[in-house]
């Protein structure tokens, strides 16, 4: 089989004719299928319900520590709920924070404060010219949401795979006092789905800003979300600081929301003693405390960090034939072409798709019109813009395998077609 | 009987003797009693424990509009629980706004926003050099603790029996472009328990601010927390704002922390299109969406506002008897010496209580030194200054009957003394 840049016109265009018939029939379909954003399927939600009978009229909702879990107070979570994440994070429970269902809100409310108040007593940000955030690419769109929302500016910096390019990232990080933070998904990032290595977290501890009020924004959204038998492995960043005495440099986020119930799981964050001093000092301000019988349904049900990990492997279960089917269709329809690159996650919700040069949003206009919805073609990249107009998020989690297989089915058409065009306009 | 004003020094000595010697024995007791805080009791959360069997692993989780309740999105909350709060609040479902477990975070948020990211494009106030709110004195700590925390001047407003001193709040706000909002809970205050009348809320929807980023924090938080049989009725600000023209000035907050359980409630706010388009372009980059497992099981169980207002008759019936041991007892052994003022609301959580001037300290001191915690004094003022040392705010409804009057007999003794104390030092 020739590859595209082997092909010649003639042979182009025939390709051209004969995907463009097969995607007018699709499109004659009227389909609607949704691959864009990273959701647990309702098969996955199912797999929590049972937590919902450990809270009912006839048990008591007292907490490890004997108090009542349906009044105020207990800023930082209740003890149990505290321990269970300190387990799976490795990290001291005194350096959890249970916050309500998001962990994106509680970035964002890091940042809102950083922004109002400061960090440790810096200046507020928003008294500031110019505040910078590193943006390893491609990334989280809501990551980059947060930055735009706040007049940010984002410096895109290239992810390899084994994390952000950590020459650039220390070079930024030393020399800009401008420079504030950096957005990482450590594990099975998104959307690239590669773990960072243990040189990488071990070079992020050793990180000496020239910001005091600088932080790693640590997204460990995807901590024990294994796909395949052979899961990778992340060093404990806390534990590298401890080594370097930086501990104040991570503020660490995670959550269940793909764990338990997407809207209605536990978010936490972790980090140093002083920093913790420094958030609490705010959210004492903010809220009485957060929903403790959510947490006590939480803990009731998982008991300890072994249940967490032994619920996920039904999760994996669900999920993997879906990752499955999509390197299937991509390594069978658009691999032989040359007209495709994307990557081969252990865990995680997503697959990054580079099409080649110039080709994404066209890919996502056909998918589109065809009814199939893409992550936005861009939202990968902050502002939107990807300067190669490359890459596309795939998050296969959601649709149930046989909407998946049409999805991509018109997915690689969609490719096939963006490409030949883009030969035959060459 | 004659009031301490009418003693002569030997008769306020015997009586100095006599309290001191009932107050030491007290305090032999060694008792921890707690009046500090608006905390339902256990009995009042024990009122909606059948809430939690409306959700189970044999039910359904589907909102009216079929989505399912489990995953993300409806950042407004789901369409059944605006509803419900809209009837409540007498507004629009479109202008309410379900947040998490917690009003005061919503507030929070509001002006961590405001500081930050401006009001409908306004500047952001941490890059003004100046911002001042009006705060009705007495009032509500936490209120005056998020100004304090954002550096925001706080300047007292007199609070009178039917608002706050509506002259000076307009000469205030139509004056003074730095004076960006209000601290109101305009029905049965925090803590005097008055509700504002009709006229002052007309003065408040007819309110010219010379900052357009002025807004009414309108706290809602006993809409429908009524203790006696009169209950006191509240205009509809936003009615009133209407006939205006000025329904942006407005946000107003509400919550079922003192309806279901305090710590894991519904939070909400209500305000109009154009603020509500504001406030989501925010809210909707800082969490994909609120808990709405929390707002369908608070639904199935309330189904009505009906529902609620037969609900709050429970609390009331437990509440009730609370309240009037307080009365009692303070007018017993209080009311004929001439050294006590307090409020007698119709609803809400809270008795305010005057000492004579420069006794409320003292008062704190004694109570606490025998065992009885009661709000920090001072508290209900900006700074925590009272500037005559006289208010104490007391909270009735934690603490069972018998420990309650237990705690009103000490809290008499300690009243005596200091006032005796002042009369002699005089």
């Amino acid at each position: 089989m020739k590859t595209y840049a082997q092909m010649n016109a003639q042979e182009l265009e025939a390709e051209y004719q004969s995907v463009q018939l097969k995607y007018n029939a699709f499109k004659a379909r009227g389909l609607s299928l949704d691959m864009s954003r990273g959701k647990p399927s309702s098969a996955q939600l199912d797999l929590s319900m049972d937590m919902l009978d450990t809270i009912s009229s006839d048990r008591k909702l007292r907490t490890s520590a004997g108090m009542d879990a349906r009044g105020y107070g207990q800023l930082d979570g209740i003890p149990e709920t505290r321990q269970l994440f300190a387990e799976i994070l490795g990290v001291d429970p005194d350096w959890i924070l249970i916050g309500g269902n998001s962990s994106l809100n509680m970035m964002f409310d890091c940042i809102s404060w950083a922004e109002s108040l400061g960090v440790m007593g810096s200046t507020p940000w928003a008294k500031l010219d110019k505040v910078k955030f590193l943006c390893p690419v491609p990334g989280y769109d809501r990551h980059f949401a947060i930055c735009e929302l706040f007049g940010i500016e984002m410096v895109n910096i290239p992810m390899n795979s084994d994390g952000p390019d950590m020459d650039l990232v220390e070079q930024y990080v030393s020399q800009n006092e401008s420079v504030k933070g950096i957005w990482c998904v450590p594990m099975y990032s998104n959307p690239t789905g590669i773990t960072y290595s243990d040189e990488v977290v071990r070079r992020f501890a050793a990180l000496k800003p020239a910001a005091k009020d600088f932080r790693i924004y640590w997204d460990n959204a995807y901590c024990v979300h294994h796909v395949t038998d052979t899961p990778d492995r992340l060093l404990n960043i806390f534990e590298e600081c401890r080594k370097q005495g930086s501990e104040d440099l991570v503020y660490e986020f995670s959550s269940t929301s793909k764990i338990s119930f997407s809207g209605a799981g536990i978010a936490l964050m972790a980090a140093s003693e002083r920093n913790m001093a420094d958030l609490k000092a705010k959210r004492s301000i903010q809220t009485i405390g957060p929903n403790k019988i959510n947490q006590l349904m939480h803990t009731r049900y998982f008991r300890s960090s072994q249940g967490i990990l032994d619920h996920m492997e039904k999760h994996r279960a669900l999920i993997k034939p879906k990752f499955e089917a999509v390197f299937q269709a991509l390594d069978r329809e658009l691999a032989p072409l040359g007209i495709a690159e994307y990557t081969h996650p252990n865990g995680g919700y997503f697959i990054s798709f580079n099409t080649l040069p110039g080709c994404a949003k066209r890919v996502g206009e056909l998918c589109g019109e065809a009814g199939v919805v893409l992550t936005a073609v861009g939202a990968t990249y902050p502002y939107g813009k990807d300067p190669e107009d490359r890459n596309i998020r795939i998050a296969p989690t959601f649709p149930p395998v046989e909407e998946l297989e049409l999805a991509l089915e018109l997915f690689c058409l969609s490719v096939r077609m963006a490409s030949c065009e883009k030969f035959l306009s060459a």
